[in-house]
């Protein structure tokens, strides 16, 4: 019976395994709209009802599920500490612990069970390959990073001293300016705030120039390594000996 | 007759048949042009009844070549019920169901007519290249959706419970802070809604370094994978016999 | 004489023909600034008289190059009728046309002179790279500017049919949208023109997620096939009997 | 005892003197924190108090490095004039010089210390790599630089005739659309200043098709530069007396 339920909870490569995920994939989706849906202001009370007992009734599956997981586990307590059984847990938690009050602020916990829908596609060869992808660039990308992290700190410190006097509020610290730093690197640029001073905006142009090549390189970085790890993943399934780190 | 015909309006290697083919492509988008102009505010009436007669024109010939298409088809219902032929009815029809009014709107399924003016390179190498290309990241980029679907999600629930108190308005649910999510990690930021308040922009420091790289690898994962699928493609012509999927 | 003179002007190996050429760029550089420098609000009459007489000093020198190149040239009409024959006689002519009045407008003609002073680096290896790299994504490029084009045309339409009504004078008509579409799908964003409706919002949240990709994959494929360029020409120099097309 | 000291402050690669780099790591990262809380506005008196005595401290131990440095280096003149060494006298000089007063605006130096925090990875396989990467790109790189500072001139040129007369303010002169130009081709666009004439958003529009795929390409060449370096660095490793240049 265990060994039973356990083939449809935990193997997704059944038949019956599959419908059980894609079930409970559903319905933690299922659960996210009713959720967004709650959020959207002057949603009538005929409404607020239907989406207050879908909750109970998503809480009510949850738990259910949980409550299997756990049942079926080799070892109980492993699933309990592991990511998917804190998450597992938070999702259904906070409807115990409040009573039907306050949920809404502690029911974001639940957005982190969407990673669990990504089970399904966890052994496939897309995410094998972004791992020998990873594990290509690492580095770099920590290279990058900090490089970044530094570029944003100069990038922050310069702009304060030029456009502080001019611009007292918008860039009344180096962490106002930070801000602006991040909004103007990654070529987002809301236009809350911008340099006005003739040094602020040379220094601006400079920084640009510098900074978009610096922080559009790590995207570049994962796609070039993943076309390479397609290509160790064929090397490896045609001689399969001959395994490259 | 019939097979000659065909070869005109159906084969695009002939001479005749190109030239069959660049005329109704002209035609196409004269037809498109004339519609984009029609839109224009305070257009001088004599111009407004060019554009007419100008519209009359084309429906005639846009339907005396769909005719012409049935006629020499080898499987008449194939080709009717096929994308293109669908397309082809749909930038004729509504004129005559609607008479002369109302046209503005329902002229506009024409432009996929466009799709259509594709078919000389249809064959092409480029076309080729790319098909290879797509099955080679088909997985990585289904994965990269997922993963942009999930951020965005997650970015727009984090926002907004930094932002909705301090502008209830501009964040007011969280389906308005997804437009706030795809507007900013696209790198859009048009500027008409961006965080706030201290938490919100700590948050959205934190979302643009991470979510503008998730964003933009799938552009470079397409160019990495038109690379490799060229040398593919050369592999192919020097021997043909050792065929990579 | 002239043997010796073509050796300075046309010639850029040599440590003469090099000084002559770093000699020219400087002063295309000088006057490029200088006329920069004019268009400043409220310069002090001092300075314009300055700008005016180092105005007729590279007018002056200008013509001399101009008449020297056409002295030294093997085929002098051949010389006059280049592209770079045709940009030197506008980097002067308008002086002599116009007098000393309304030289601003015409001397904009100038700034392509600037591709004269690529002339050293004309033969260098990145060009030749450049021109494989060409070679080897042309199609692509075109079907993917093909391809912008029509997506462009197409978010023009949606956005216009969902905008119009609501904002009649921002998206007045399809050529007003495709302002919209190009500022949006570049990413520049400006927020001088954006969508206020809910229809608009999710049709741009559509548009976004797809036509990100395809604006910036051509940058990509630039850049990938500058990286095959470089082994096709290290090839080439280890193999000079294996050149691949 | 000297051989001892140089042991800890000059090798990373025993125990003892990596804690040393850690340990000058997290003061710099402090002092600079230290800095940036320094220029938020209405601090407590209190909280100014600790940051002015956490000052004093880290420039205790800055300027005790420093001698340090000086006393164990094989070459001393050597180190006190190399970079580091400036860096390392710029970042307390300003302090005993100005006494207690205008610290604020010379500790800026101090963020060029960071550059410092770099050496444990100084030796680590990623710079080497970005070392071969940038060997082999960077002609192209230069080039693209090239072409971008024309292009730049080239858009501020053509959007200063379309937009002047239209917009006197925000299109002064040739460097106020400079300013334009690279904000736009950068893709930030903070919309302070945009074309509003049909000619000018016309000229936008094709700038911005051509100039968004000049901008982001070197990104993209940094990115596959570094994948090729990858394999270079593996044949290496297999192979070591095949080295490519």
């Amino acid at each position: 019976m265990r060994d039973h339920l356990r083939e449809i909870v935990e193997d997704n490569t059944t038949r019956r395994g599959m419908l059980f995920d894609y079930v409970v994939q559903i319905l933690i989706f299922l659960s996210l709209l009713s959720y967004a849906v709650e959020t959207l202001p002057q949603i009538p009370p005929s409404l607020k009802l239907v989406l207050h007992y879908s909750e109970v009734v998503f809480i009510v599956l949850f738990t259910f599920e949980y409550l299997l997981r756990i049942y079926v586990a080799n070892n109980r307590w492993a699933y309990i500490f592991s990511f998917y059984g804190v998450i597992d847990l938070l999702a259904v938690l906070p409807f115990y612990l409040g009573g039907f009050k306050n949920l809404t602020g502690l029911r974001a916990f639940r957005v982190f069970r969407i990673f669990g829908a990504l089970k399904l596609v966890r052994y496939n060869k897309a995410i094998h390959r972004f791992k020998i992808a990873t594990g290509l660039v690492k580095e770099e990308i920590f290279l990058f990073l900090l490089v970044t992290a530094i570029f944003i700190f100069l990038s922050s410190v310069g702009i304060y001293y030029f456009e502080h006097e001019a611009q007292p509020d918008a860039f009344a610290s180096i962490f106002h300016s930070a801000w602006w730093a991040v909004v103007t690197l990654t070529t987002v640029g809301y236009g809350d705030i911008y340099p006005i001073t003739l040094g602020g905006k040379m220094f601006t142009f400079v920084i640009l120039i510098i900074g978009v090549a610096i922080v559009t390189v790590p995207a570049g970085l994962v796609a070039t390594a993943l076309s390479r790890a397609r290509e160790i993943e064929m090397q490896e399934k045609h001689d399969p000996s001959k395994k490259q780190q």
